[in-house]
Order: C-alpha cells, then sequence, then structure tokens
C-alpha cells in the first residue's frame, strides 16, 4: 500500500455492498410483504439467496449465453425462481414487480453519503455498478447520494468485471485510467479495474452478509490495493478531502 | 398547446442557450484574457462567430464527413481558426486549451437553477446536449446545477438533432418517449424530439444572442409544443412542481 495520496481526479464506486447495503433492504421490504400477507419466511435467508442468484445471471450474460438485459429484468426471473423454492404465493403481479424493484430503494451505509458530501467538492464521484442507469438514479434521488453523474455497465453493454465496464467510464470521464480510482468492497471489482490501469481503494464492509458473517469477513492484504479504508470517512481523509465547513 | 399538465416521468434540457448563457461567459473569458495580454478584440463579436462555427461542425460529424469528436475537439479546432481571423496571437499553447473550454464554464440564466430545484422532487431531470459527459459533469459541478444524471449526444455517438441522441436518452431513462419532454430554446431540437415521441416545452431566451438581439427574437406558435414558457420557473408552475418550502 502507497503511503502517499493518489493523483486521482474522479473516484468511481461500486454500488451493491460498497454504498449501500443490500440486505437490510431486501429484509425490510420482505419483511413488510409478509405482515400483509400473513406469510412466515426467513427474510434474511430469502435476501442472501437472492443476492447469490446475481452472480450467475451476470455471468450467463458475460458469456455471450443470454443477450444484455438490465438488472430489473434478472432480477426479476431471479425472484420468480426464489417465490417457487421459498413457496411464497398470493402476491399480485403489481406486487411482484413491486418487490423486484426493491433494489431501486436500498439505504447507504450510514458513512457512504457524509464520506461522498466531503470527497464531491475535490474529485469527480460517480457510481460505477452493475444496476442500470434508471436504478442508480432512482436510488440516488431516494438516498441523497450526492453523485456527479450516473456510470453504470449499462453505458458499455458490459456487466462488470468485464473490461469495457471500466474502460467505457474511463472514457466519457475523459481522463487516463491511472487518474480513476475504483472504490469497492469486492476484490474481484478491484482486481479487474487494477488489470487496465485504474487505481483502486478497497472499503471493508463486514456487515454485508448480515451481523453473523461479520467476524469471519476477511480484509484483503493492504498491499493489494493503493488504499484499504474501513468506511467512506475514512477515504475522504486518506485523500485529502477537508470536511465539510 | 395542451391546457393540461403533460403526464411525463422525466425532463431534458437542452443545455447551450436554454440552461446556460454561453455568449456572455465566452465575452466574460475573453475580456480577461485580452486584458492580461493586452488585446484589443470585439468579444460579442468573437462570441457570436465562434458559435456559428458550431452548426457546421457538428452537421459534418452528423453526415459522417468526419468521425466522432467531442465538443472540447470541435470547439478548439473552431478557436484556432478565430484567433486567425480576429488576428489574435501571442497566446500560449495552455492558453489556447484553457479559453477553448470556456464552454465548461459557463453561468446559467438566473430562473434555471431556481428553476430546477424545483422540479427535481417531481421529475428526473437531466441535460440532453451536444456538450459531452465531461464538459456537462464540469459545468454542473461549478455552477451547482443539480442534475439527476448527466445524459449527453456523446451516449449515442450521434449529435442532435439525429434522433438517436433523443432515442439512446429514453432508452437510459427506462421510459417511453411520450414520458419524456424535451426543454430546449431551439424549435429545431423540439422538432426533432417531437418527431420520435418525446414531449415538448420551448422555453423563450431572447437574450442568447445578446441584448441588441433581443427584441427580433420570435416565440414561436404556442400551438406547435405541449408547452411554451418564459423561464424554468414557470416551467415548474406549469408542470405542477411546488415552491421549495
Amino acid at each position: 500500500m502507497s503511503t502517499s495520496t493518489p493523483d486521482v481526479d474522479a473516484l468511481c464506486f461500486d454500488v451493491f455492498g460498497t454504498v449501500v447495503d443490500w440486505r437490510s433492504g431486501v429484509i425490510r421490504d420482505g419483511k413488510r410483504l409478509g405482515q400483509r400477507l400473513d406469510l412466515e419466511v426467513d427474510w434474511a435467508a430469502f435476501a442472501d439467496a437472492w443476492r447469490e442468484e446475481y452472480r450467475p445471471a451476470l455471468d450467463r450474460v458475460r458469456r455471450g449465453e443470454e443477450p444484455w438485459r438490465n438488472l430489473d429484468s434478472l432480477h426479476r426471473e431471479s425472484l420468480d425462481e426464489l417465490l417457487d423454492r421459498f413457496e411464497i404465493d398470493g402476491l399480485s403481479e403489481a406486487e411482484i414487480t413491486q418487490f423486484s424493484r426493491v433494489w431501486h430503494r436500498l439505504d447507504p451505509w450510514p458513512d457512504s453519503v457524509p464520506g461522498l458530501r466531503r470527497l464531491k467538492p475535490k474529485y469527480v464521484i460517480a457510481p460505477l455498478s452493475n444496476g442500470h442507469v434508471r436504478l442508480l438514479t432512482n436510488m440516488a434521488k431516494r438516498a441523497g447520494i450526492p453523485w456527479d453523474l450516473i456510470l453504470s455497465a449499462e453505458l458499455s453493454g458490459h456487466y462488470k468485471p468485464d473490461k469495457e465496464t471500466y474502460l467505457t467510464a474511463v472514457d466519457l470521464l475523459d481522463l487516463d485510467p491511472e487518474a480513476v480510482m475504483m472504490v469497492a468492497a469486492h476484490e474481484h471489482d478491484l482486481e479487474a479495474s487494477r488489470s487496465v490501469g485504474l487505481r483502486t481503494a478497497y472499503v471493508h464492509r463486514p456487515f454485508e452478509w448480515g451481523p453473523e458473517a461479520a467476524d469471519s469477513a476477511e480484509r484483503p492484504d493492504t498491499s493489494d490495493y493503493d488504499l484499504v479504508v474501513e468506511s467512506f470517512v475514512e477515504l475522504a481523509e486518506r485523500l485529502d478531502a477537508p470536511p465539510i465547513a
């Protein structure tokens, strides 16, 4: 790990797990639905199972086995499968559609917005997520996430960790790759970013998979990334972004 | 002109002339440069001439006579030509580059930001400009323009009024064309929008070409567009966006 401040102009953020707590959001909306329909469901297990469907669905698109589809479409398909698996029925079509879009309605980790507000005067800040542009726009409007612009895998037609996703973002930022830092809680995202020349910051999010998983959540080797931090506020400190007066 | 409120989800705004006053910005930076270098130049005439080079340069790209290039590149090329024509020399390479990017540093019309702040809680708001993503991002950061996301001709690889520009924006907003309203001070932009199904709002900007041209600036026939307004604040009123408390 470098001890000097990386000289970058723009920061791109992974979103699900890095900026927002997807697991609590899915559990929250699942419980509401369960109460209304008098369902007995382990919504934490449901949330984890839904998220685990995510990577294989993306990978089918990445391998070209399926044409490009946005996350709403992939989430809806996996939700239909999970409703079967968890033996949940009695939901109307409108309720299923509404629930499938809970990924637009996730809350940021407590440090995310304070850290981003501090970073924004000094850096261009953008999401760079596999979520599509409209999903990320709705999420930011609802949660008050102060992005300068919305970047997304959708703009390249390739899902992360395909290199096209990162390089399209770099191109739209009109920068060289080394002037862009990818911020993520997931090593595969940072490894792919680094392989095409971006700077990297790992943010430790031990609660991504819930409180029971937190103790076993491992920090990476600090020498692998330009920065390894515990929060977006620490990221702002390490990147010399002064506190908001 | 319809008297009911158009039922739209998102508003896309032309930028140069509609959101920002390009002419005053170019004159301002031109005068500063002129004072520093002791130049005698009619900067208003210079600004108008620079803007007039814009459409032919875009049209060469639109007709496929030149490959896609962003506005920085087109503005730089026309600036070099104008420096010759106005017999301006003695500028360093860095000064020319800096001046060519004055289009990133334009100020909004006085009603633009107040109107957008009022529209934002009710509608998704985005620029849809021939300016590239980074130019629009820099402009918004500097001027505090509260866009939800940055849309641009660059995302389609086609300049307005090519239909691809509008349809790519509609697609990224995940909406049908009739749920999107294009807002512009220029009829050719609105005509092209309408021809692919968008709703349209004309904003009258009589000072776009300066105070002397203001008296002769004609309003269009109000029956041609869904709305014809004098300011973004009137646009917010007509679209039932309540004042900010």
